[in-house]
Parts: structure tokens; sequence; C-alpha cells
């Protein structure tokens, strides 16, 4: 799948609100002490009927008590609602699975479902006991509040250390029927997504099995979630689940046909700018990094190449401080554990400034180092890495590494 | 091995010149342009007569050329002095191999030896031509100053974004002879060792034969410089090489004897304190941070947990930062790619101040808040994890992750 394929689609507002059927919102409940009351800290995804449902989690082996809380509920693979809170992970406390429950349950109550219907998730600091009374309260107020709009309430409750609200949805047809499929995913910091990455949610009136939903999911995640990085850490609480209402009247996508492909594609529009976005508002960058590699004898051998491009800590801090220091993605791509000819190794620059060759055959060509600089001084740098004449490819997406997140990240608790 | 195993070593001065019968010295010859005059950037060390020798390198794709030529150079064992400089890594250069084997040439010329009995090495800028002249007519004055007091000037030859020189030399007894061994070592950036790291110059006066070295280096390189992370970034030029001319008069090490394992335990020593001095002085670090994983199933587990630990950019911030953050140690340990039970988990923190239990069996534990900011605002902190009940044990080093990384690596070039 590649940029070409999204031709056809449309890109609409409404995040997790854009699909027919589904109601959002968001609200300072007060889960930090003296927080700020202008800071959503809790939100709430409601579908008006029932929905398939799958999820991907953190691959870490400390996992947040809510995924296990959600884990349980989705084992059916119908939900109905999504419960979240940022400021606090829930996880690493004794009393976590019981708290990540009890929020099913007052999500539950309010909106007169079961607890086993609701998915349930939280961000934040990890191995502070969770306060449970401020969400207790806000609940019934965040229900009350539920509508069509409430999407943009909710995307702000579950920013942490995000700088931007990060929201896309799509629209395709599907057997004739008009279809909508939209999410909302925080970052930005604690991102190596492994299997799942980061809190995302997606909604869709497109109607899909519980089985496909899965299968779909799983493609995407592989070849966007998964493909971004900030700093190289596996969350504790990754998570990313998608509801499906089949509103959109088209006829259930149940095996792998052209209308799945269809869908895939709708949902690799969504993933794949929602990972741009979270790259590039990683913690304190100001730019985002974008590698593609192609020439690889697969794809497996292309992901690996871009990803240790895109995680190089040294290339990362030349890309902040704008300085075409090409060695550092040559020693990058050189230390990847992947099968290749490093004398066939040809490394260009790109922005909308233009574009610039830096290395041919695994050696330093000479380049313009102003119009180096000129490239570099955009905010989206492209990459490309071409290690061969194979047919595989990938793109990882990353950003620059900055003083902003040394600060933010040498004093996140306080 | 660990360090209750030292006693008995003493520690003396002198790095590489610390052993009978090698000779060291440094020069500016000027291979940067309008660079510091005071600051050396070529160095040699020199053995009155021939000895056995042995090396590692980098497992990077990308390898410097001085790599290319030392590995031939030393494939008969035998090895009578080193050139090395600075400033440039005379890596990915069309013209990289003539040019290591011309620095071999010169050198040879002046000491009245073969180019093939000289190791060559080059740290600096990957991918800009080698300027040859400067080290041409650096030559004869470097080889006429050789000293045994020269360790001082050509430590200081090595030394890129090293803040601190890097030497150690222990004193130990074989057979009732008294030898030693002595070393530099470079940091403080790109360092993710692998097999090898860093450019690493050992010198002993023990007679040990060149198989024996060649496995008592790949023994100890494995268990220190390979336990050591900065930026997570595996050099193209990493070296660590060890020349041995018998003076001391030992009967020769030729197989895995008492006096080999005596021999490698003082290996252990120069490279341990190595290690952590290139950790402390890791590019813009203001700490060490020692993490010390014990009760593994085996000692690949325990490394690969310790290795996890000391590379979390999350966690390296918020020992900058002097903040407790447990929470991200946690984190680090659950991604790590081995197997052992997160609920088996305890961790504490410690340092010259005192120490702190942060979590038990996987769940946080009430600490003190203020006597944690003590025990973080040391330049040496420790941390243990303790995974299980087994009897496998490891340590690494790492540092913190400053502002002063990004203000370095943003600009290194210019």
């Amino acid at each position: 799948m590649n940029k070409k394929e999204f031709k056809g689609f449309a890109f609409v507002d409404g995040g997790v609100c854009a699909a027919q059927g589904f109601q959002a919102n968001g609200i300072h409940c007060g889960i930090k002490a003296n927080g700020d009351p202008d800071k959503n800290d809790l939100a709430m995804i409601y579908a008006e009927i029932p929905c398939t449902a799958a999820a991907m989690y953190t691959t870490n082996k400390v996992q947040g008590a809510p995924i296990a809380v959600t884990r349980k509920h989705l084992e059916n693979g119908t939900a109905q609602a999504v419960i979240v809170n940022s400021v606090n992970a829930n996880t690493c406390n004794a009393d976590g699975i019981e708290k990540a429950e009890k929020m099913c349950q007052f999500a539950a109550e309010a909106l007169n479902l079961k607890p086993e219907d609701i998915i349930v998730a939280s961000t934040g600091v990890i191995g502070q006991p969770l306060p449970i009374e401020p969400i207790e309260k806000g609940v019934p107020e965040l229900a009350k509040g539920l509508n069509h709009n409430g999407n943009t309430e909710a995307v702000h409750a579950i920013m942490t250390t995000d700088t931007q609200p990060k929201e896309v949805a799509v629209e395709f047809e599907i057997g004739g029927k008009t279809c909508r499929l939209g999410g909302m995913l925080k970052g930005s910091g604690m991102i190596h997504p492994n299997m799942a990455t980061t809190l995302t949610f997606l909604t869709t009136d497109c109607a899909v099995s519980a089985g496909m939903l899965k299968q779909a999911l799983k493609d995407v995640v592989t070849v966007t979630l998964n493909h971004v990085s900030v700093d190289g850490d596996t969350s504790t609480n990754d998570m990313v689940c998608v509801l499906a209402n089949g509103k959109a009247g088209n006829q259930e996508i149940i095996k792998p046909d052209e209308n799945f492909e269809i869908f895939k594609d709708a949902l690799y529009a969504v993933l794949m700018n929602l990972s741009r976005m979270m790259a590039r508002d990683g913690e304190g960058a100001t730019k985002l990094i974008e590698c593609v590699c192609t020439g690889a004898a697969d794809e497996k051998t292309a992901e690996i190449v871009a990803k240790s491009v895109i995680t190089s800590s040294l290339f990362k801090a030349a890309v902040f401080g704008e300085d075409a220091n090409w060695g550092r993605i040559l020693c990058a791509v050189g230390y990847a554990p992947a099968e290749f000819d490093i004398h066939q190794v040809d490394v260009s620059l790109s922005s909308p400034k233009g574009l610039i060759e830096v290395c041919k055959n695994g050696a330093g060509v000479e380049f313009s180092e102003e119009k180096a600089k000129e490239i570099l001084s955009e905010e989206e740098i492209l990459v490309s890495v071409s290690i061969g004449t194979g047919a595989g490819s990938a793109v990882a997406w990353g950003c620059d590494l900055t003083y902003d997140y040394v600060r933010i990240n040498g004093d996140y608790r306080s």
C-alpha cells in the first residue's frame, strides 16, 4: 500500500464522530490535584448501537491494568463505548485492575450498558495510584454531554505532552454505500510501537465482522503505527481499538475480498496520517523525519533499515541542528540488523525546498552545503535510502531530538 | 568475574606506557584546517620489540577504511606499532584504503618497520576525505618524540568530544613475574558497542600467545565494552587492540590455565574501568548510570535487561532531571526482549548518599521523594534490578541524556 492508492478517498472532519452513529465527549474531572481546569482528562466515545470491535495492545511485559480489563471485554469481539483518562497510566498499582473495572462500571451505569461492553484505557505517569473519585464524579456529566461533535473535547482529553490534537477521518464507498472511518490518537513520548502503539481510537459505520476487523487492524498497524518511533521506549499502555457499527448499510465484510481491501486502504489512510502527526508532534520535536527505504530484498529488510535511520539519536540531533551529516545516516543503515550490500547504498535528502543526493554506492558525493541547509530548514524531511535492486520497500516516521525532549522528560512527574 | 576478584591488583600510572618496552607520543599535525593547535590529533604507540597482537572491530556493515587495513595487518597475529588520528574517521571515502595504507607506510618508514607491522585507526567525521598531507608531515616529528611517558600526549590525541582523557593500568603477577597491562580509550558519542567498541589501545609486557590474546580479548570485551551505551549508535570505526611484548619474562600463556585467568582478570580490571569512564564521560553526560541485573535465569537474560535500562531515553532524561521516575525503569525492563516474570521484579536506586527501594514484585512501594532526590544528586547512580531467583547477573553502564548531548550533536561537523 502506498499513497497513490489514496486517490478516491475524501478526508472529512469529525474524527471519531465522523462516522454515523458515534458520539463523544471530554471533560476535566480533576485526576491531577491542582491540575489545569481547562485541560480535559477524561473522554468517552459512545456508539448508539452495538459494534463489532477489535484491538491491539503493547507487547511490553509490564502492561497497564486497563489493558487486562479491555482484553477480557473484547473476547467476544463486540463493544459499545470507550472510557479513557489521561494524567495517570494506572500501571504497576496493586489496585489497578479493580479501578479499571470500576471505570467500566461507572460508564456502563451512565450509558445503560453492561461493563463488558466498555473499552477502558489510561495514559500518564506509571506507578502512582489512580484517583478514582474524580472519575466517579465526572462520568455522569461526561455521558450527559455526549454529542455528534464531541470529538474535539474527547481528543483534548487524551493528550499528555502532545502539543496538537490528532484526528483524521476519511469517506469511501463500499458496494455503492458511503462509509466513513475516523480516529483520534495521542503521542508523544514513550513511543516505539511494537504490535500496537500509543492510544488510538477508531470508529467506522462500515459493516465489518469482528474477525475481519481484527485482521485489517493487524495488517495496517504493522505498516503504520508500528513504523513510528519518538524515543525508542515501548509504552506499557499502548492500545489501538476500532469500533464498527454497520450503519453505512453496506453488505458486511466477512472475508478478504475486494471490499476488505477498500476498507484496509481507508484504515491505512487514517492510521498513516495519524502516525505522521504523532511523529511530527513527538516530545520536543521541531521536525518530522520520514525515511523511505527501497530496493530491499523484502519488506522486512526495508522496514529494519528505515526504522534504524529514524531511531538514531545522532541523526535525530543532526536534523535538529539542520546539519546534513549523512555519515550518521549511513552509520545507522550499517548497523541495521539486515542483509544487504552496503556498497549499493544511495542516500538522498529532500523537502519542499528540493532534493540533494549525499551518498552513492556507499561513498559520499559532493553536494552544496548551502542547498542542504535550505532543504533541512523545512519541517518535514524525507530521507530516501536505496539499498539495492529488490522490490521491497517501507516507510518509517520519526522526529528530531531536541533540547525540549530533554526538558520535558527531565522533569515529567512534577 | 566481578569486582571482588580485583583484590591483589595494583592500579598504576602510565596508561599504554605502563608496561615495559612501550613508548608513545601525540602531536597536533593539523588535520582540521584552523583547528585548535593545542589539541593533539595524531598519536603513535611503539613497541621496542615485536608483539603478539589481537583486535576486535565494529560489527557495523559500514566499516572505516583503517579497519580493513588493520584486519589484514593482524592476520599473522603480530604487530609493533599503532598510528591513529582523530578529527576524521576516514570512512565512506573512495580513497580511504589508500590513505590508511599510506598512514602505515609513513609510520613504518619513521620506525624502520614494515607497513604490515602497523595497526592503523581513525576517529571523527564520517564521509569527508582525509587530509593526508598533515599526517605525512607530522609522522617524523611524532616518531622522534616517542618516549616512556608519552601516554599523556597520546591519549589527548585520540579524544574527540571526550572531556577527560581515559587511561587505566594495572600490575599483577604471573608465575612470580610482575606484569603490567595498561590502556587508553576514547568515547564519547556513537557509542553502542557490538563485539568491539570505540577506539581502545592496550599494551602489556605479559607473554601471551596471539591465540590466547585473542580469546582473552573476546571474553572480556563481551562483558565490559559491549555493556556500555551512550546513544544506541554503533560506530563504523570501533576498534580495540592489544599488544603483548613478553618483556615481563613470565612463561608464555599458551592455554586456558590459571595464568590465563589471572591475565583475563587484569584485562577485566582495565577494560571495566575504561568502560565506566567512557559512560561517565558520554557526550553531554552529567552522571554515570550503572545497572546491575541479578536473579536472571542466565547471564544473557541479565545482560539484555541491564542494557535495556541504561539505553532508555526516557529514563536517561529522568536521571538528568534527578527525578526518581522508576516507572520508566520498569517500562524498560518490561520491553527488554527476554524471558522472566515481571511480577518478580524488584528495583532499587542507590548512590553514595544511600539506597531506596522503589518497586517490589512489579508494583510501586512508597518511598521518600526527598531521599530519592538526595540519592540522585550524586554523579554515579546505581540501579539494581532483581528479576527472579536465578544465578544469572550482569552489569551495564550508561549515562544521562542532557541538553548538552543535543547541543554537541546538533552541530558536530562545524
